[in-house]
């Protein structure tokens, strides 16, 4: 397998962005990544999308977005995966390039959520869930993950006051995204005050509907070495994917992401270090429970000792390992196919030092790691400078 | 890049299968293909399915598939674009063990299009043309396909005769495949006698609504031949994909599929073969217009010329290159996400010397060629025997 870089990144703002459709914002964060690699083509084209049929009747969306950028004829495949679409599209394109079927490729992550009314947004999101099981029977993901925290909260003493303080870093570290949805000063007092979505998650323990695309390019290391010589290099170290049970009921303990700890082992092997070698870590942090129960599937804590973990400090930008530094889905945002691509990118502009206001210092190795539905899939994707 | 082989294929008939359901689909072909391969698990699962979101409101199919398929942690990846996710599906599995990153790959493609109404599963397929262009102005497919046959009538003097042909043809061939959706002695008069849809396209120049699914289990060459001894081997020669204008409005000339006629010279350049070294072709008769199209884009005559070879019976299961022995989509069916794997599936049989009463004599080099949309995508694969 050839070694894979990423040469290039760039995405659009998130939120609710009411005049941009969905093909404006492909093009957008697509054309962005393409300057900042400076390449005016590319041989592969990837689609991240969770729904676009849904949300905007438009499948056929890689087509769309060759045809869109000017690139009629390249190749385009749309990958799905729920909400790591961006991440499954970055497999795939990793591996189309590791191959040595493409050189040059292109991976956007796009979701357009704004397009369908509220209640349609979140009919659309269930459909990541088990249909027969649970979206079916009217179970929404706030009721899921509702279940995953008050289960945590049982097993390990998980705390309210914990989780708040997810929220609280991940808002306050949005404060210093250029692109974050949400700039919201946050304290646990508002998180706990804000009106209750499915008990014990708040509406700030969740992430919103959001409109956004993020887009990178990547090619092969030996072409980058040649061709993109004034580029910061940051290369794909190990990439690690698994699937977890799609519906909560058949897991034998839902506090723990199985998925997550599979993909996460795999991608540590894949890259050759240990949970202790990751300086910092973008992670999925759909409701602030997530992010606890993540820490603990990645190694980063014991089981149980997530919570703890951030109550220490330990995930501050500051602490022992900085975590969603981007202000994460929860204040940055999360369109949904746009995320697995945008996690990536803060991974890779803080190793480049590119990350302004919020750049960690001296790091060279960084995690991002994408979650599907309430743990259905993920990836796990270790990134390093050269 | 590591040489790729088909070690298993297996499917469901193509129909109305009122009782099962999606899940039940993708588990019973994915079976039959490990059976046929002989192995218990995979290393990767690749999914191709166009709007499981719209017919079935179920994304995040993948880990369905790992889950009901008793192989929960195994990575799976959905992939679609519109009418060539099976194929896309295909691809992106081809890479994985092309790049060495997996082994043995399970690639099932599916469609469950009878859990929703006639008009919407029209408007679900219709979610694969240009949505701000066509579909949401009121454009269907029929209609799309309608104004190609009236252009290329117009151009080249192609006849409703030739188009009946096509039809009439591809049902006969059905007749001998026990899959098959439809098993109707055809004419000419009862394809030009039955109702309008578009003119001047009538119901038997057109493909059904289906469910079904198809499966195929890739390894690497090397692999094969130490560990599938007693399995004739079918290796892939060449791969060629690429994408066309999503809409008709923007293409210069609508009789032309350049997204064919890109993927079929990308196919044969990576295959090292010509037009005339295939001995027979699955190709996407998605309408009767498209198989004529499909001819002359893929090289096997002039361009306007696919009429004439139609009717010349050089397409006939004894003419000089048999076309759809299968049935094609017309008669077999076409569940949209597993069409480009059961076309796979025919090639692979027909080499293998396992198409039953449709076998065709001494045939080891042949085709599946596969179109989303109305053009905006497409992939030709090449097999060969080894």
């Amino acid at each position: 397998m050839r070694e894979v870089a990423i040469v290039g990144v760039g995405m659009t703002p998130f939120g609710e962005l009411w005049d941009l459709s969905l093909r404006d914002l492909i093009v957008a964060s697509s054309l962005k990544a393409m300057d900042d690699a400076k390449v005016d083509t590319v041989d592969s084209i990837y689609v991240g999308a969770m729904s676009s049929g849904l949300f905007n009747n438009q499948e056929h969306l890689a087509s769309v977005a060759a045809d869109y950028l000017g690139m009629v004829g390249v190749p385009a495949t749309r990958c799905e995966s729920a909400c790591i679409s961006g991440a499954v599209a970055l497999k795939a394109a990793y591996l189309d390039v590791a191959s040595g079927y493409s050189d040059i490729v292109l991976v956007t992550g796009v979701e357009k959520m704004t397009d369908v009314s509220g209640d349609k947004a979140v009919a659309g999101l269930s459909t990541a869930s088990d249909d027969e099981f649970e979206s079916y029977q009217g179970m929404t993901f706030p009721g899921l993950y509702a279940m995953i925290a008050r289960a945590h909260m049982e097993k390990y003493g998980t705390t309210r006051r914990q989780l708040s303080l997810v929220s609280v870093k991940n808002h306050n570290n949005a404060l210093k995204n250029p692109y974050a949805q949400f700039k919201l000063k946050m304290t646990p007092e508002a998180v706990e005050s804000s009106v209750m979505v499915a008990d014990p998650l708040h509406i700030m323990d969740c992430s919103p509907i959001s409109d956004g695309a993020a887009s990178v390019i990547i090619a092969p290391l030996d072409i980058v070495k040649e061709r993109f010589k004034d580029h910061r290099i940051v290369k794909v170290l190990g990439l690690g994917h698994a699937t977890g049970s799609i519906a909560l009921h058949t897991r034998p303990d839902i506090t723990n992401l199985d998925a997550v700890e599979k993909a996460g082992e795999r991608a540590y092997k894949y890259a050759e270090v240990a949970p202790s070698d990751i300086q910092f870590a973008e992670v999925h942090d759909c409701f602030t429970i997530a992010e606890i129960c993540e820490l603990e599937a990645l190694g980063f804590c014991a089981k149980g000792e997530g919570g703890k973990m951030t109550e220490r400090g330990d995930t501050m930008p500051d602490g022992k390992l900085p975590v969603n530094v981007s202000g994460g889905l929860k204040a940055k945002g999360h369109p949904v196919g746009a995320t697995g691509v945008a996690q990536i990118i803060e991974v890779t502009e803080q190793i480049r030092g590119d990350a302004g206001d919020r750049q960690l210092k001296d790091v060279n190795i960084g995690m991002a790691q994408n979650l599907g539905g309430s743990g259905g899939s993920s990836i796990v994707t270790i990134l390093k400078g050269e």
